[in-house]
């Protein structure tokens, strides 16, 4: 998608180096960063330098074939198995990082013990992965477009746009195809603490692409749904478990109850490389509890220029941080991916499911 | 309630002086302000030095008394008039603000042409709204009691502790007595963007009274609802309707639905003054909506000890910002009043309101 009127990824390899948009810097900074190897690449996917499923599974990917071009012939595959320890121990929900190592992983054992053949088709692999992920979600975009009437008022959480992926993004990737139709949608933002993502990154590439929007507090989605000015919710997901269980960013749970107690229609979007198929329901998908000082304060910048932190809270008040939620299935009217519209349910996942 | 261990008030009459805790220094720096006219105390309550329906209520009182005694014996009347216009005119939801208003204005008319009279009436009048709602709290807070077993898990939103009313609080006064009594509550504070009471003010107070307690961003809330780590809902209110709606800050409506969905209780507490018998339901309620500044920004003490603001958003983004919400009677499990819990009914409503 664009950025300044470029179009831009959100990770890339280029001349042997891995290059990703530095997001915590956003929106008020655009700036990229190179990472020379999987230890600073992993180090990038656990600071959340980058984030969002399908950037975190392309970087993952990517660092993969980073410790593949570094690795020694003798104890090639040793050495791979202990990359892939390192690039999976750095966020433990994110469904599309396993799945990116795995592929690495076999594409690797499909060359034998020829390293210099694994290199390259590690490579080739992480590569495709990329290109698969924005293909997908340039696809999701398309069968999310037929959700879509004219001036649809539609409110996301989190940010599940192209920054969360490689390009186009999953819940915002049908807004920018019904954008780009004249459809003129209109996007409530919810800001989304404790990191802010909506405010920071959902609002930013809205901008960017000229889409009408309006930030709102998390809390203010149930009031404007009660209201009956919200049309449709879409979000992304992090894990979506073999029954239909979706998990995604804290606060994804509520909006759907309140949703549905409002009747407004709530779908998930996401490549189906987030279908966890061995998952069998959200119960089995393991919780991140992120750092207090996320709660504790806010990041942002100063009036003067200065990128910092503030405390809102008091000295000795504790926090707790879960980064996710599970939604139950029955609250999903669908969920959108590459291969089209899904009932959240065991047979509508096993359609589409990956197996992996 | 104690601050540093010295029983306080938030808003209180000494020498011929109205004093106020400048609430938004608080968690960080505790002062006391004084206002010395009507226009200043409107203008602490419009700029929410002072927030929270009673001391509100309390603070618009003693901002009539200071009319009263700043109003000249010829046009006496007219001048009071104007007063209450401009102390009226601070904030659009808070009910008590205009009982407070119209109970002075009573007590000077109970005095005819005798401004001297008037002016000890009106005064007399303020004390009396101040010490009712200190009361009022304090017995809310015994009849709440009753629904807290011993080592409870209670949720609030915002604050509705003894910071929003002269003493005790409505919410949180279950909450102190149950403390007081051994029961060892623990309290979930919803941190309560865009303004962060419940991380500024809620988990002060708690700190301050020794409770246990922790503060977790609102999108929180549902997911910790879903895993069985909440008890019980316990909010304040602003306005309660005839018929038993509920006008409280932004996010209540979405935590009374996401209560329900998990069979939790939700109770709203809150002094018979914040009943407006006047309002036939929710949809008469008018809604303030403040500055977009407070989503765009957030106000905090960075690590050098400065009180100074962050922009999380981008520069183009605009947001809304609707400061409160209706939640339907439908949801209210009871409302804790100084007169007993009572059904969120009309015919509950009928049993307690205050003619007014």
């Amino acid at each position: 998608m664009n950025v300044n009127g470029q179009p831009t990824r959100t990770v890339w390899w280029d001349k042997n180096q891995l290059h990703l948009i530095n997001q915590p810097l956003l929106p008020h900074r655009f700036e990229t960063i190179v990472l020379r190897d999987h230890h600073q690449t992993a180090d990038a996917i656990r600071t959340m330098v980058v984030r969002g499923a399908g950037a975190i599974g392309a970087t993952g990917g990517f660092a993969m074939a980073q410790a593949a071009l570094s690795a020694p012939n003798q104890g090639f595959h040793q050495y791979m198995a202990e990359a892939a320890d390192v690039v999976a121990n750095t966020r433990p929900t994110a469904q599309n990082l396993f799945y990116a190592i795995d592929q690495v992983l076999q594409a690797i054992q499909a060359e034998g013990d020829n390293p210099e053949r694994a290199r390259n088709a590690a490579l080739a692999c992480a590569q495709s992965i990329a290109d698969d992920d924005a293909n997908c979600c340039e696809t999701i975009g398309q069968h999310g477009l037929e959700l879509i009437a004219p001036n649809s008022r539609i409110n996301t959480h989190c940010n599940a746009g192209w920054l969360a992926f490689v390009d186009w993004g999953s819940a915002l990737s049908p807004v920018y195809a019904a954008q780009r139709a004249g459809l003129a949608p209109f996007v409530w933002v919810d800001e989304t603490r404790p990191r802010s993502q909506g405010a920071r990154l959902t609002a930013w590439e809205l901008d960017q692409e000229g889409v009408a929007h309006a930030i709102i507090p998390d809390n203010a989605a149930g009031h404007y749904m009660q209201r009956g000015k919200i049309d449709l919710v879409i979000v992304g997901s992090d894990r979506i478990a073999a029954n239909g269980d979706v998990a995604n960013k804290i606060g994804t749970y509520s909006s759907a109850v309140v949703a549905r107690a409002n009747n407004i229609p709530f779908y998930v979007a996401a490549p189906t490389t987030t279908i966890d198929p061995k998952c069998p329901d959200g119960s089995h998908i393991p919780i991140e509890e992120r750092s207090e000082d996320e709660v504790l304060y806010t990041w942002g910048w100063s009036d003067d220029g200065c990128f910092q932190r503030v405390r809102t809270a008091p000295t000795h008040s504790p926090a707790r941080n879960p980064a996710f939620d599970v939604t139950p299935a029955e609250l999903i009217s669908g969920i959108i991916t590459e291969k089209g519209i899904i009932e959240a349910t065991p047979k509508g996942i096993a359609q589409v499911a990956r197996s992996n």
